[in-house]
């Protein structure tokens, strides 16, 4: 098939790759121009056949809002856009909506797999009408996985993307339940090796996983992880997958503590904290303020 | 070579097979004498030659105390037993020390793999004396897997279970990111056939593991889990992470949300939240003692 | 003062009241003949002198929407619209510059009591500007406690809300904070009369407080809360506590953890556990749909 | 009454000085000679009619061990031993059972209060048998607030010091509780003037408690806690608390949240999140070893 592909960054770029491994015709347009195959939206929009497929992969947000805009412009009755970004679920809904106004199809779609894609192809997660994923189908195809690794999540626009945002949910859990078992075998003594103790969990026991196998290369290479800082980010998913269950009065424990404990990682001193010591300081009868932190001893559980 | 192994139930009895598929001769026992191949631990012991290498596989605590003590009688010098239950690492010490008062040898070793270890084999993870691992090798590698799955986790006694322990703890987290995303994703309206999603997410993600695959095999078979009461047990080896944990002021808010969650899904009526209906109740400046429960209106959050 | 006061249930009409106890003139407006004291919104304003100043004290949501936009219609520049009720933060700046575009006043005003605000006084937080608060703070005066409990908590519509919002976040945490303590102390063995243990806890100790004397004096007159469920509703602010320490990346586990517990607290089976138990089932290799629930022997964590 | 009295640091030595105010004879020994009445324990017991009370204020573990079995030796028949340090409840059963052996009665007593005890009264959770608590009452009699503030938690040697240490685990998750909800508010621009919301938030709330105004007044001298590090230690009671919980399964979200959250305080960098950082550097296929932290756009979610 013809596609067009907007945002040809890492993983724009590699899923360009991918298409056209696969046989397909892809037009890419990038802001920048060392990226790009043509040089503008509408010189892209131009050079598909009709119905025009249009496969939206820039960052969730105003870039996408804006992008879609654009494109809104630029096609027509029968015409498909695609937003492959991490685009919010409530967002497609909007977007589906106004393409809609001028006959414009719409489809939402989580993609996963990283730079690991290119080679093994990229899960997909999409939602919309039938007629309308009949016409990327052909895209799909090629860029998911062999087996498996695509579903039409449902019709409603955001399906897709809403599948997308659990999945990174249970990523963020998945991966502070290793870290957590990691740092315990990291403090105590009774056991030695731990990467070793990792790499014999790949294989037959209950927890072996792809983040499993991550996590011990990455111990293999650096032991005690002395390069690196206990530092997180976190992109919108994990935010929006806690709301979402917090919407739905959906208990989220895990998911909402990793999420937490990422918010933490990246305070250089803890506000909550400093009120606790604040509370203790005051047990004693008097402000004791104190840099460095006050003793055990003087400072009681009252 | 020869080994006993006492406790031929589910694990036990599918070890036994699996070591006599690789070649070994094992002379079996267990207290049902349907399934023992000797009619008492005595018996196994005369009939294996020395050093003697006697498998412990019966459950933690009394069980596996009791049976560590009277193979204590009936072994020597240069001999060794296995403990390969579900023991907590802080009896390992003990039993080491006990059997060391008559120069008998002891390994502790974490088993992972359930009923799939017959034919997948099992994860081990070992620990005691090289030399002691050494007169077991030979079984050890007969069970595991054939690819990793072994390792021995440190010379001082536990730190097998040790590493088992904390295997489980993580096992617990990841269920339950699983389940909190797939509670999630049944509540809401905007997907549709979560099973497909499931299925999907087994390839080319960055969540897919054994656990999904089971997960997915389930809701494949039921989708809404209709046939299942949310009813969780929980055996020792999650207590004992979160012990260790908050032993060594490790922060472990995933694994003990876990475990807390399998306590919750065993109550019939929350006694916390009987406490927190009572206060709420109070608000209103007169207890009002209702079922079913206080609506809203009359309950505010002050 | 002269005030108007829309909404005269329990709070309202108890407002009502304290407002009058204090010398102020108030017409009540209720949908409900019974309990206003004219006929319509247009009438109570009617009976208003100018700077007319009216108190809304609706459900959030919908009916507090449409009764300022009512209140627009019949209002003018230089009058005062007060939203006592329950908003959340993020309405209050809408509806005051909806205001605005007649020169309408807005304050905003979270408030805390009950049915123990009429005797003890309204604690109340308010926000808005302070030629606007001027207007209304004899209302205000009259209606907090004799000392303290009232709060300009800043000029931005919402900040009272805002205020509001995470006093109740924070009461969710503490109502959790002793209601475990109390289902651990109701479990074990070591200790008796509970009871009397809170009502100590009531004179010198740390955790004493308002909340305190409340669940006291609940399990004094019914020891093990046998009367009650363990079932609580959570209002919005609960909610908005933990969607606004999501958006601004502060971590917050146990308001959120207390917000679950009470979604928990309300479900008759838990879907998440149903996961749990589906993926426990599979450990022995094929799925076994039990109720009652399955037994631990039968399914280790592998 | 006549009491000997072990241990005299801040909180024994008010404790001397409120019993002495209330008429009692005190016979304080100390190791520090300038605090200590006599100069041996033996002198202690020796001024002390029978049947002799002698009361242990010194730190939980081996010194009340072995100032225990000292005491042991120098008492007799009739005599009695209070605890009112912060043992672990479990150590109360050995104590009492040690000290029976000659006929010495045994009461633990858990001791709320800190610097304010000596005016306004220690809160004392106690256990043990009735006869034995008889001898001490008048101690207790003078400790305690004028009001309240004293019970019997249960004749098992234990239950006042289980008491107390499940007061101390509410109290983390109550001082947490504050915490979130301050840092949520120091984080917002909607809301001004912190502090004044605290202040107002003790009177007429439902939050309103001793720990709140202790916070109110830490940030009144102090808006933004800037003199303080976020860092709090731990005592032993409530990891006790979490334990017993988990021995009993009670599910203890919030409690055992606060103490990690301690954890995390005292940690510079911490172990799990480096391991969270690690698997979302594999995600882009190679480890990215970086200080300062990986930029979320390298780093997706895949």
């Amino acid at each position: 098939m013809h596609i067009g592909l907007v945002g040809l960054g890492k993983m724009g770029g590699n899923m360009r790759t991918r298409l056209r491994n696969a046989g397909h015709t892809v037009v890419g347009y990038d802001r920048n121009p060392d990226l790009a195959d043509v040089d503008s939206l509408a010189a892209m929009v131009e050079a598909l056949p009709a119905p025009k497929v249009v496969w939206v992969m820039v960052p969730a947000g105003d870039p996408t809002r804006s992008t879609i805009a654009e494109l809104k412009d630029l096609l027509g009755e029968g015409d498909l856009v695609v937003d492959g970004g991490n685009s919010k679920y409530t967002d497609d809904a909007i977007n589906a909506a106004s393409l809609a106004e001028k006959g414009i199809g719409f489809v939402d779609c989580g993609v996963s797999g990283g730079v690991w894609g290119l080679e093994n192809g990229y899960a997909l997660m999409y939602g919309g009408a039938a007629s309308d994923i009949e016409k990327v189908q052909p895209a799909f195809d090629a860029l998911k996985p062999e087996e498996g690794g695509a579903v039409h999540a449902g019709p409603t626009p955001g399906a897709g993307h809403f599948a997308k945002m659990v999945h990174n949910g249970i990523e963020y859990a998945m991966m502070q339940a290793y870290a957590e078992g990691w740092e315990l075998l990291e403090k105590v003594d009774i056991v030695e090796n731990v990467p070793a103790i990792f790499e014999s969990w790949r294989h037959g026991t209950v927890i072996r996983s792809w983040l499993l196998d991550l996590l011990t290369e990455a111990i293999e290479d650096d032991e005690h992880l002395e390069a690196l800082r206990g530092y997180a980010d976190d992109s919108g998913e994990g935010r929006w997958t806690v709301q979402a269950a917090i919407d739905n009065a959906v208990p989220m424990h895990v998911i909402a503590s990793s999420l937490f404990a990422r918010f933490t990682s990246r305070q250089t001193d803890s506000p909550a904290m400093k009120a606790i010591a604040a509370m203790r300081n005051q047990f004693g009868g008097h402000a004791v303020h104190t840099d460095p932190p006050p003793g055990g001893e003087a400072n009681p559980d009252a």
